[in-house]
């Protein structure tokens, strides 16, 4: 059957501040060694099992010249523009009528556009796995992330490793982020999955799901969907798209359908979540520094430090992320990197919108 | 007697990198929140004493647009250039014979052109002291800091305290930096003062003392003194005074002539001798921070931080000084402030000569 893809980039991405903007979020930002942004390195990735004309962008107008931009390959009719944003669901569907529109019914690979594999050659292999499960029926198929150690950040994937097909194991049930205490006795069980976001489907058994647990929903996008290459596509679109319920599409349809499938993945996955993911995936040197452009260091240790032209000189430093850019320069304790949202507020109620 | 005056502005200054640098060093900053650099303040400073017309100020070529430049009203021949440092000796000999040149004999206050002075009335009120002294005989008096902590960082003069000329002793002793219990007992026994490097003494005293006690510098001193005015000034100069040895006035005269005195102040000196200065001369806020430019901080306390027009967000920070300029950022840590210099030889070492 036809592979077909939608790669989801309309994040904002602040936990990248300041290199990340709300007119450039981390999607659109290479923060690996070789210069490719992540949704480059996105859509490189599933080039072997997805042609170019086959994968499908969900985004939102601000963000259109970038993807066009950055993947001059893809159609341009495949730019599908959120008039506003409605969490996961929603934007799952509209890429779905579109595929629904060109193939009729085609495997559709879901993927966030901001994330991170190590190992593109075991990703495809997966990926392929998870396909064929998901061609076999109605089956709903995620791929699951083995946990390597107690993270809270992320959802966790309980499956019933008493039901395999193949690779695959069916799913037991979809659980909140945990606590700590918590998430290590997921870990220590080894039935539970981090949830990657990455899903794989037929586009008639996705269709159908939403036809079955979100039926508003769904009359809405096939609205949207009938009018697909019509005069009307942009008019339906801007009228029907805000009118859908905000869901995402683990709640609104992974938590409640049956024939849910999760195939494990050991290809290095990293979600980049925040500057502190800088150094796993670009590697630190001895002194656990993470460097790159024009920094001279001295006495410093386990500092991520993202220079430009600009010289920075670090001395005696421990345990900071430095990222400088054109107009705004951050330094952060590495302890306090969840707190770059609240500097966003603060920058905001003092009035330096520009820097947002 | 006429009052002059000799500021010297030779320094380098590297302990404020990067907002100093080899081609504008400390005393041509502005660390105060008035906006006036460290040389214009000396100058103002000294002015209810000495006439504009009469200040002298000791630099080099490389400085020489800087001096023309942030002291327009300082007579152009005044701006005395060494070809090479010789330290204070030498530079101080080569105000001396233009002063008397000018005048003969005369009052000659010297003053490093980098210190900050925080009561300038008393300033004025201890300096006309000083100068009475130093009218009255071949008296040579220094000005003596009373010190409020034992910082082993500056040199100690030993008064006297048996022998006193209204507010003067005669000194007992200069003493080099010590180690912090010496310094402690210096600052417990009463009977010692920082050495301020400020002098005050008669042009017929110093060259007096010159000639006995550093007779091949005299020497020299007097054939550019001859030649001062006449067509051979710059030839005398060029040629005569890197043949001079390079001495400090401390050692040269000051450690061995009689008739020594010290004036105690208490005017609220501060020799800015690095950025952890700079929350002295400036006032930190509740949390210790003492912020300029445009810095927004979250959870940051004890920081220096001079930004500019590119905004420094500041998260979760520590007693750290951060520094911005317009090609280089310097981040330290107040514990390592001492390193700049170590730093300064590492960019050279990495060919990054251009930020020095």
């Amino acid at each position: 059957m036809k592979k077909t893809a939608l790669i989801m980039a309309g994040g904002k991405g602040e936990r990248f501040w300041p290199k990340s903007r709300l007119t450039l979020p981390k999607q659109f930002l290479s923060l690996t060694n070789d210069g490719k942004t992540m949704i480059q390195l996105t859509v490189e990735r599933i080039l072997p099992l997805v042609d170019m004309e086959d994968i499908y962008i969900a985004t939102n107008e601000t963000y259109r010249s970038l993807v066009r931009e950055q993947l001059p390959d893809i159609p341009e009719s495949h730019i599908l523009c959120e008039p506003v944003g409605r969490n996961t669901a929603p934007c799952i569907g509209l890429g779905a009528v579109h595929i629904h529109h060109k193939y009729e019914d085609a495997v559709m690979i879901v993927l966030p556009s901001d994330h991170l594999v190590k190992y593109n050659d075991i990703f495809t292999r997966t990926l392929e796995e998870a396909c064929r499960v998901a061609e076999s029926g109605e089956n709903l198929v995620t791929l699951g992330i083995a946990p390597n150690y107690p993270e809270t950040g992320y959802g966790y994937i309980k499956a019933d490793t008493s039901l395999k097909d193949g690779d695959a194991f069916r799913v037991d049930r979809f659980v909140e982020k945990p606590d700590l205490e918590t998430a290590r006795s997921y870990v220590e069980s080894g039935d539970y999955y981090w949830n990657s976001g990455m899903f794989i489907w037929k586009i008639s058994s996705i269709l159908s799901a939403l036809s079955r647990y979100m039926p508003e929903t769904y009359d809405g996008l096939s609205k949207i969907g009938q009018a697909v290459g019509t005069e009307n596509e942009t008019d339906a679109l801007l009228s029907v798209f805000p009118t859908l319920p905000s869901e995402s599409i683990d709640y609104g349809i992974m938590e409640k359908a049956s024939h849910i499938y999760l195939v494990p993945g050991v290809f290095g996955w990293d979600d980049v979540g925040s500057w502190l993911a800088v150094e796993r995936v670009r590697g630190a040197d001895d002194d656990g520094n993470t460097l790159s452009g024009n920094v001279t260091v001295l006495n410093t240790s386990g500092c991520t430090i993202e220079a430009r032209e600009k010289l920075i000189a670090a001395i005696g430093l421990n345990d900071l992320i430095v990222v400088d850019t054109d107009d705004a320069l951050l330094i952060c304790a590495k302890d306090s990197a969840g707190d770059i949202k609240k500097m966003l507020e603060l920058l905001k109620k003092e009035g330096k919108d520009s820097y947002l």
